[in-house]
């Protein structure tokens, strides 16, 4: 398989205060990537799903954005609060978090949940 | 559809100079995102296919590392002169560039050769 089941790119971009876009940094898409990295730590997912930095993903406007592969689901306006969700339904179990999504954008594949994890069982989703 | 067709995340992490681990900045990652952007655009890509840059991708020691999605390849020791091949074979074609395969590294889905663009009918591959 490839080096991750899932890759999550949090896109920590940074613009000059006051720019007409914003950008996702000014919305704590660094304690976002942080509370990911945390909860799927805490589910002994390190190794199989990766929270990883982005720079910018060209949707300043909807941040915090959240792009999780290999499905291409794209999340917008992501605060800390959700991340336990996204973690939970999507990342472990395969279901799109619909209220998060970025209007008017599909995805490439169909999530699927994660395999069980050797010697913990199924995850609960 | 996703945003993208597919998605490429170039790997600009720097570490200081002499880190044990190295990094893909000091290995070119900036000039070959560069070249990436360049290639596609030049095809009339930019909106279908899209070269971010990402944070640390931790395999630092095969940089500069570049990940394609929705497939989850991952390449290493990708330099500017690689650029090329990885787009025309691969973006475009739906072919794998083995010879850049990081060793060991399986992927998540099969490439597929790009649609052909509105009016400018199929892609040379």
């Amino acid at each position: 398989m490839s080096r991750y089941q899932r890759h999550l790119f949090i896109c920590e971009n940074r613009r000059p205060s006051g720019h007409p876009r914003g950008c996702c940094a000014e919305r704590g898409s660094e304690e976002v990537r942080s509370a990911f990295k945390k909860a799927l730590k805490e589910r002994g997912l390190a190794g199989l799903v990766r929270a990883n930095a982005a720079g910018c993903l060209d949707t300043c406007e909807l941040g915090v954005t959240v792009v999780v592969y290999p499905e291409g689901v794209w999340y917008g306006g992501v605060r800390v609060e959700d991340v336990e969700e996204i973690v939970q339904r999507h990342v472990v179990g395969g279901k799109v978090v619909e209220r998060l999504l970025q209007p008017g954008v599909g995805q490439l594949n169909e999530p699927v949940p994660l395999p069980p994890l050797p010697g913990r069982g199924d995850h609960k989703t």
